[in-house]
């Protein structure tokens, strides 16, 4: 299981690309890419109406009759669609390029009458799987494209179907494209919070005891850390870029949003960042608390042997065979009254001066 | 109790932000927000007055009768209360918003008739426990919210009682501004010239004892200047813009004060660097001391092995059971009239000669 | 064979640079370059014609007759055929100089009417072989460069050939250019991949067990990463110069897909770092894993000598020749009724107690 | 006494800063403040003068009748008199203010007409004390406040004296300040080669053999570097600003000068980083030889046990007293004529296999 | 003899400085300095004159006849000489002094008609000996000083000498100046190729054993490395500065040439870093490959104690003395037709055992 997760979150970051070589501005549809479905929203400040599993007929229909747009296609692998759906919003090819080779690096891209944001969102909590979102958004309308169902644009859609006075339904389609955008970034908060909180957990147990399976924990943590830290600097270097533009299609009050947006995101790199300086300093820590019980092990077996050796010395000596009958030097002490008390006596003597010696030492 | 101080230190850094997605400019409260309670001192050069527990109603009264109105919000659970001072004051939602989303970076916000500056200060010198304070100023307002009563604002309010001819009363609100901020950069000092001492402290220790816990100290200290840093960095960046801008209600002689604090920020940015290199290189020492302790313990192994291996052989052979009186070859030293002193003779000489080589080998 | 390999890439990488002081702007042959060997491709938006093994005369016929000349020299051998290609195109001898000298840093040169880039090529995914890549290029022609056979421009030759209404052959030489550098810098691609592929491998394996030999191919992994790192940021450089120009032979519509062709090379960067981050954490994890390993066996020879130790000791108290005749003090035990079970059963609570003080201590 | 030092040397390195709060511009001196004292040296072209132990009337008197006044006060805790001089020379009470707090970062503030220029100068070469040098200076006055007695500024002194064409007194008050900062700023040089020296002397040392007091040296050589590099740099930033301003009076040509002094400060620092790498460098190989020393006693260790465990087993074996009389079996070779031999050659035999199996193995 | 050349190295890079304090532009001879002695070259398009040991009178008489004048002074003991010659040609005295102050960082300052370049050379390969060269130009002359006879020089002046249409003879005194920078740049490519063949050499050899030379070689590489990087860094900053200038003696065309040069120190920069990277990587292997081959040992030391103590236990339990004549309990096995073999069999299955148990738990 862990091994299967392990193998997608790799692929997820793997970027898929055309051919080495190939014609720029080719569509390849990725062979393990979703069938491609459309939801049309139509977005005017009074009302609004969503069209799921919309046709491109419908999107021509209602096209000109509402002030924004939002068409949200979910799966790529029908380019001739995605062909289409270019055409009609006259989408640059090598932005449309980019929308099926996922893994890009986050970017913004500015165009004539449209800009291009590539973004990165994490789909699965757990599995750190990443999938790319391409907004596209001109003066009145906005194009999202993700790789699989699952996005994190609920709030968005809830707040566009909200009755209150809408905000978001006022605003025009560059404050629609900062909603999603914004929604995109909020949704780092949680798995990162999350893994805060594992990092929390584990110095609490290291705190404790030291076990091997921690290390690798450690180290996975720090290599997710890392690769978010990969997708977290292009997506704030995205986000300056989006604010400092002056294109017309993006007003000036809805720079003020993506402002906070941008501080959202500086937030996230902090937080990363935090975490691996943490992760940094565990991984040494455990380190040295590992070797430092193997320090304490060593030293134990140091004293036992210095101690014993001693005295397995001495119960040798007068263990050795020499014959007392032939000479009054060969141990005489094994025919003594009290030879062997005295020898007990002896080896107790040597036993605590060396346990003695380690105290002045403090080495027990 | 240490383990609740973790844990409080932790929270108090987490951001609380809104749900993911949630409109921008929502304010929500945090469940764990204090009842929000008002102060207002009203100042112009010749008097003051301090209203404590003030309602709106104070404020609606007062507000424009003076030059000078500070109003005091301690404490973030009434959402109402504080959308109605955003109102009053004219201040930016989103602004509002990073009011009650404490946790935020430390930042500057320029909007058209007022700044706001997110602050975070040390709440507690030894549970390192960050609160954010937001300062909002304009041209005859200051309206600061901190997140629980406690405050370095104390020896500000002396300064605007004190009768002495009065600048603070005197220089116009973006001094006042300028005269808190200063007391929240300044208030850094005391915890971080407390946390060198403890530095110079273990230290000091080290050179006579290792001792396990002086790592975990070490380390903990370390996690504390890695996350001081990343307080003060943001926070002399928010500074730095404060005094590049020209807005009309920041006045270029209070700019001369706030330069002040930009340097007291950047001494502390130096203090924490340099406690965190003096960090780095006691954990590294503390390392290698506790290796040559090892190091000393095996050598100390080593030697005394050494020794006694050959020794206990050789009372070994002469404790071997080959019958001396089948064959004059079965060790005849045995019954010789010399043989028990020569043999440990023999012993003593191959001790002495290994004692010898050790010191030959300067292993000893 | 690795031998070989090794060296072989180390002098890949080696600059091959004219004698120290020598007059700029002189070409002098490697003496291990290859035989010189010219492919003309005249190209218009209508039609195409290559001329394999092309002499300078077929170059002078038909070279004012087609709007783009690619004229592709193989071997740079021939130092007279390169200096005669230079006068006619009116290339800079320092360009040329450059040219010839392979090794050199990825960069762009601007002249009057016309521009070189200097790239590097992975020549051979395996070894690692770098080989330069010098394409110059002005408002008609384009002139490219190579150490040896074997390039990434088979795609491009492909697209000139193609049928279909064909971009590349409308575009002019600044778009056949980019064409051509698109296609070194994707070149990379794959062997990037293939090197992720092999880190994941070893990862895999180092989660069941590590060798030694892991940690040499950890080395390896991160010093061609090291080195294509070397690579990747000058050519990153200089295609960001090359887009930042403003002289009259590079279009702008040529630089939309230039930014594209940075786009990648910074994808590459990407992936090249995150590559390194991660070697750095595995050649870690790698020793921790080794000094666990190491700390669990001496943790067992710990074990096991500390309870043989007193065991072996006490066999050797029984085994000394008191003689329990001369003295009811010596070892009377000998002679008792259960003195040998006596004796086991004390050796076996010894053991036990030790297994059981091992087990507090959580050593075992 | 090597921890006076310390102490001495980590107080020089603490900020003395007003209260928390208060009000900015206040002087507080310092408890340990020296006693202050003024000497007063006025200068022009032709002659100069110096009063010691000069009075603030002895300042009034001359003032205007010399070009050139350079007023040295040493000690600061004479508050009233530092804020008479301020207000003497219109100095800003935040420049002032920084003066006696003392241990502030080097740095440069404009004024209207004076410029404020903080310093840290290195006090005693051994203990590596730091003072804080202020010098203010404007169009005809340079005035120094000094914490102790003991300044780098004699060679000024007696250049002043000098009776050549005196271009040090011709020259103006910004020339003769940029000759006081210059001498601050070379006083670094002997220290800083003194510990290079050290750093040498350490590393021939080690190269015979290594001990633990070496690790000390280098990590405390290391800490003074890095305090060091906390000094120059600030110090370095501040001389370029001191370049890099136009207020008038600084001239065009002392800036040639300090240019020439900026020069002096890079080197420094090139000096100071190159004996950091050294350090890190050295400390490095000071572990990695202490390993290499330990391994080889493990070493050693393991070869005598490998080699006298199967020798003493086998004594063991022939130590046994099965009974040779009861059965055949039972060791025969205890009783057979050449047993013994037999025994001791078989037990060299193995002793020697083993050592031949440590040569083969490159252990020994 | 290796120690002489440290100390020779160590001393090359120390600055040779004015006392403290001294007054600027003050030449004071190095002690170590060689006699100097004069070089003219005089050069004119058509034809050129060398003057070996010119004398001043030399140089007055020839300097304004020809177009080029290239004075070449070696040896900087002679002050009076080096300070008359700078009046000659009016050179800034403090540049002067940079160039009797030998062990400057490579730098350009530009005066009103002259530059001053300064540059460190290799003087030696193998000692790593450097040597300051200091460069003057103006619009008519070179003068270049040097500490010693031994120079890069020699290609230059061949190139001079050549009769071919000669491009360093027509181009003017700016094109000289760069002809000599670039052959100082260009003299280190081959000691940091050596350096490089030195590392691969010791990559090579690691991969069969480790030695603990190898580490000192390592470690003295990489800070050769350190102090190559120290010197190359500041001398690109240098080129970079001579390019960006706009100054009447630098003309444009030679700002090509130089872009040429600055591009090979870039180079060198790069083959540097690399060879710290390598060297780092190197030093870690070295390190973890004697870790595991310590690992070895000690798994080898534990696997033999670990089957020799219980088997020396046994044979100690039967050597005990308990007297199988006073009970049937006391060790009746010596007594057995078969005890002492089926003590040999007990003893060898308990060997099997544990080897077949290492065998498991893949220690051997």
């Amino acid at each position: 299981m862990a091994k299967t997760d392990t193998e997608r979150k790799r692929a997820s970051l793997r970027m898929r690309r055309p051919p080495v070589g190939a014609s720029p501005g080719t569509l390849i549809a990725d062979p393990a890419a979703r069938r491609s479905e459309l939801r049309l929203t139509l977005i005017s400040p009074e009302k609004f109406k969503t069209i799921e599993n919309a046709s491109l007929d419908d999107l021509s229909t209602h096209c000109d009759r509402w002030p924004i747009v939002w068409l949200d296609c979910t799966g790529l692998a029908n380019i001739a669609l995605i062909e289409e759906i270019g055409r009609i919003f006259n989408l640059h090819p090598l932005a449309l390029e980019d929308v099926v080779s996922t893994g890009q690096r986050p970017k913004v891209d500015f165009f004539e009458d449209h800009a291009f944001v590539a973004m990165r969102m994490i789909d699965d909590v757990t599995a750190h799987r990443y999938e790319q979102i391409a907004v596209f958004f001109g003066a009145n309308f906005v194009v999202t494209f993700q790789e699989r169902e699952g996005d994190p644009f609920d709030p968005v859609r809830k707040r566009v179907a909200s009755s209150e006075p809408n905000r978001l339904r006022a605003r025009g389609a560059d404050y629609l494209a900062y909603a999603l955008i914004d929604a995109i970034v909020d949704s780092y908060f949680p798995p990162i919070e999350a893994a805060s909180e594992q990092v929390d957990g584990i110095e609490d147990q290291m705190l404790n005891t030291t076990h091997k399976h921690q290390m690798r924990q450690l180290h996975e943590l720090r290599r997710d850390a890392n690769v978010l830290k990969g997708v977290l600097w292009p997506m704030r270097d995205a986000l300056a870029t989006l604010i400092r533009n002056d294109v017309p299609y993006v007003k000036a009050e809805t720079k003020v949003f993506l402002n906070d947006t941008l501080d959202h995101s500086l937030r996230l790199i902090e937080l990363v960042e935090n975490q691996r300086d943490m992760l940094t300093g565990l991984i040494e820590m455990h380190l040295s608390l590992t070797q430092a019980r193997t320090n304490d092990v060593i030293s134990y077996l140091t004293i036992v042997s210095v101690i014993f050796m001693p005295l397995t010395f001495l119960v040798g000596v007068w263990g050795m065979n020499f014959d007392p009958d032939t000479s009054p030097w060969n141990m005489p002490e094994l025919k003594a009254y009290y030879g062997y008390p005295a020898a007990l006596l002896f080896m107790g003597v040597v036993a605590v001066a060396l346990v003695a010696f380690f105290k002045w030492k403090k080495w027990l």
